[in-house]
């Protein structure tokens, strides 16, 4: 039992440091590794399968609602990353530059991609002319780099792999339905597959994207009380149509300025799965984005007839789960502790006293119960094990979600709150960002977002100034 | 009737010059744009549906061998990539570097990966200690940058898509069984899928990949005659392993070197599809990659129960292929031409009068042959189709290309032939450099490889120097 002791003891506990708990799951569970490239990270086969449940789940949704797929270089001429001033702003500061091509100095130097409305842009400016082109609802799915500073494995590093819609309307309203449509699609997506409860809200003018009129995003709760912004969708009026000319004739033959949104997620919701789902054994995955759902284990597997039943366990499995079978030559108690570290959903154990009763037995990853199972149910037990599990982890960070909403009528509560209760706070606010930058100066939360679907007023002033307040805002802690 | 001929005239006959008619399919069937930047593509959505089914079936086929995606990097620093000399010296004089990070000079330069042969070994030799860590067999889907002076859409571009795979092993014939199987797996899904028939061989000495021992390479014949190579897979011995210090404790305990394998395909297979299948209508998809397989067209369409009858087909098709149906107000001589631009394999054609008759009228794209289809038939009668038209185009390309191979017995029938018969040429060769050197040099045509399958002797001495042959190889115009 030497072996998997060790396997366990190497990760620290999150109660005692969360921060160093993460960084132990992601190289424990063997998502990622560090790379040559300071912040950059390689991401392993394990965490890449992730990615892939991810990508497979989230494109299908796009297409049912239109979306085509598209791919744009990676570079941006200087010149046109300079179009639109305050999306320039934005993102000057923290971009790659790219200033040889092969043996020669660059006339003029390119950015690697940050993101790519401009190149949509330039793109859309020259594909529409008329009413009858529109809309255009592309999206592409692509690594875009950061130059951060401080970087953390999935959650900020200096590349990431996202995707990026970006559509073109006629109308200012069709935009405005696309922008919430996304960021709906996200929100359910979270919730539906990775099990992940969001609050949908719009974020306050300080915290929108540069160059967007109206930012939305969802956010979710982490296991620490922080909050993580999970995907954003933003309307951009007609501001990028008008520093980058695109225009159409419409149906009495007037010139008009197109419409944009463009919306994204990217490989921080591995991040958020880690942190809203993991426990101090490793990593615990939603059954439906995790690459393999069902672990058989042999038990004194080099006993006649074992290893070939949990072979044929495996193969009957695999028609209704994602399974494996466990038959290298580590102890029982290795296998458990590494299964629990990748955090497969399921694992099933059999031995010879098993096969003896015709059962095995199935042990849940999220809550660690054993099952007994007859050998001739075990489809249809686990099948309905997943869905519970896939459901019951939903409920689990729901309730840990809600029983970490806060709210503060004054700065006082608000003050202690922040200080004390980690978690997000609900305050009402007057709408000054004064008032927002003073919150954010001396308590050191940010404006998560005003939320779509929590109209309660539950003061009638502004927490931190006292004047009549407009906006219900959920602040937090945020990665 | 002016709308359609106008689209068709638009494109230049591959016989006046084929070149301008490549161009322009490529942009009249909407599969790329230009960008901004120079030399880099935009891949439109009829462009980045087609890679999209070519990365699902090539993908699916590595699965199955047991490959596993990751992702690395997109720089690698300069002293990383100077640490094989032949690989550098291949590489450095083609590839973009980053020299600023935000608003800081980088203290070492980065370099856009052109490959990932330098990650993937740093990555390796911290993963590799024990024979229990090998094999490993690990692919990347994603994008590379190479400098290119001269660039054309798909079949050169400063930036392309790919997936790269990078091996390690235990021994050198099991790298060179992985190389030979990938190399197998992409002849077998250039024939089976992109109904394009290809010769598997060796390159030589002198055209193999830089830093490799053996390089294997599929290469396929376009319908001007020139060679496209489709697909490399290379054998790297130990080579790459010594430079980077890669070794694992065999069963003996002793440390060993490893050996290692890389192999790739592009987006610029897209552009051998174009140039092996396509004709003076525009392009020509193989069913099995065409991203819409059937287009179903309205005749007559505002008379009654036409459009209803065009849906209903439209639904009932999309059970056993990828359809839709034009129903834009543009005429239907417009929507025949638009479909041939686009090379869909089918078109039905429904009108009032088919509807009374109870049939329908099939089109196939490839030979524009009309077949008559009663309407209760249609799905059986369409899978069939397109079946055929697969396997046709395969067999029609593949007499294309058998009757453009040509045999050199001496350098007067070499000289001849490479300045009058487009196509491969088979001559034997003395397996001197000095003598490829000087094919090139005078006639313009390289090595395109020494093939498996094809061990014939047409001569005892070489077509160069009559010295006694040892290879035969095939020669060739190259994109």
């Amino acid at each position: 039992m030497a072996m998997d002791k060790k396997l366990v003891e190497e990760i620290t506990s999150m109660e005692v440091d969360f921060a160093q708990w993460y960084t132990d799951v992601v190289k424990k569970a063997e998502l990622i590794d560090y790379s040559a490239v300071k912040g950059c990270m390689i991401i392993k086969p394990d965490g890449y399968a992730i990615w892939e449940n991810i990508q497979h789940e989230l494109d299908r949704r796009f297409k049912e609602t239109g979306v085509q797929n598209v791919y744009m270089p990676m570079f941006i001429p200087e010149s046109l990353l300079e179009k639109e001033k305050d999306h320039v702003e934005g993102f000057a500061p923290e971009v790659a530059w790219v200033t040889q091509g092969g043996l020669q100095p660059l006339q003029e130097k390119l950015c690697v991609r940050p993101t790519s409305e401009t190149l949509f842009c330039d793109f859309y400016k020259g594909l529409i002319q008329s009413y009858r082109d529109l809309p255009k609802v592309y999206n592409q799915w692509c690594s875009v780099v950061r130059w951060e500073k401080e970087t953390r494995p999935f959650l900020r590093s200096r590349e990431f792999l996202w995707q990026e819609g970006h559509t073109v309307h006629a109308t200012f309203e069709e935009a405005e339905e696309r922008t919430v449509q996304m960021l709906n699609l996200y929100a359910d997506f979270c919730e539906e597959f990775l099990a992940m409860p969001v609050v949908r809200g719009r974020k306050t003018e300080k915290e929108k994207f540069a160059g967007a009129e109206a930012t939305y995003t969802i956010e979710a709760l982490m296991h620490d009380g922080k909050a993580l912004q999970s995907g954003t969708s933003h309307n951009f009026g007609d501001g990028f149509a008008r520093a980058f000319g695109i225009q159409y004739t419409d149906k009495e033959n007037h010139l008009q300025y197109a419409y944009q949104t463009s919306w994204g997620m990217t490989t921080r919701l591995i991040g958020a799965i880690i942190m809203v789902h993991g426990d101090n054994e490793g990593l615990v995955l939603p059954p439906k984005v995790a690459p393999t759902q069902v672990m058989v284990i042999p038990i004194q597997q080099k006993k006649e007839g074992v290893l070939e039943k949990a072979n044929e366990l495996c193969e009957r499995l695999g028609r209704v789960a994602r399974t494996k079978v466990d038959s290298s030559d580590k102890s029982p108690g290795w296998k458990f502790a590494d299964c629990e570290m990748r955090g497969i959903p399921v694992r099933v154990e059999i031995g010879p006293k098993d096969i003896e009763a015709g059962k095995c037995v199935l042990v849940r990853r999220d809550t660690r119960e054993k099952i007994e199972c007859a050998l001739d149910e075990v489809e249809t037990k686990v099948t309905e094990l997943l869905e519970t599990i896939q459901k019951d982890m939903f409920q689990r960070a729901k309730d840990h979600r809600d029983a970490h909403i806060w709210d503060a009528k004054n700065y006082d509560e608000l003050k202690d709150i922040a200080e004390n209760k980690p978690g997000f706070i609900r305050a009402m606010w007057c709408e000054e960002q004064d008032c927002e930058d003073k919150i954010k100066a001396e308590l050191a939360v940010t404006s998560r977002c005003m939320p779509f679907h929590d109209q309660e007023r539950i003061a009638e002033t502004c927490v931190c100034c006292g004047k009549p307040a407009k906006k219900l805002v959920y602040w937090g802690k945020a990665y």
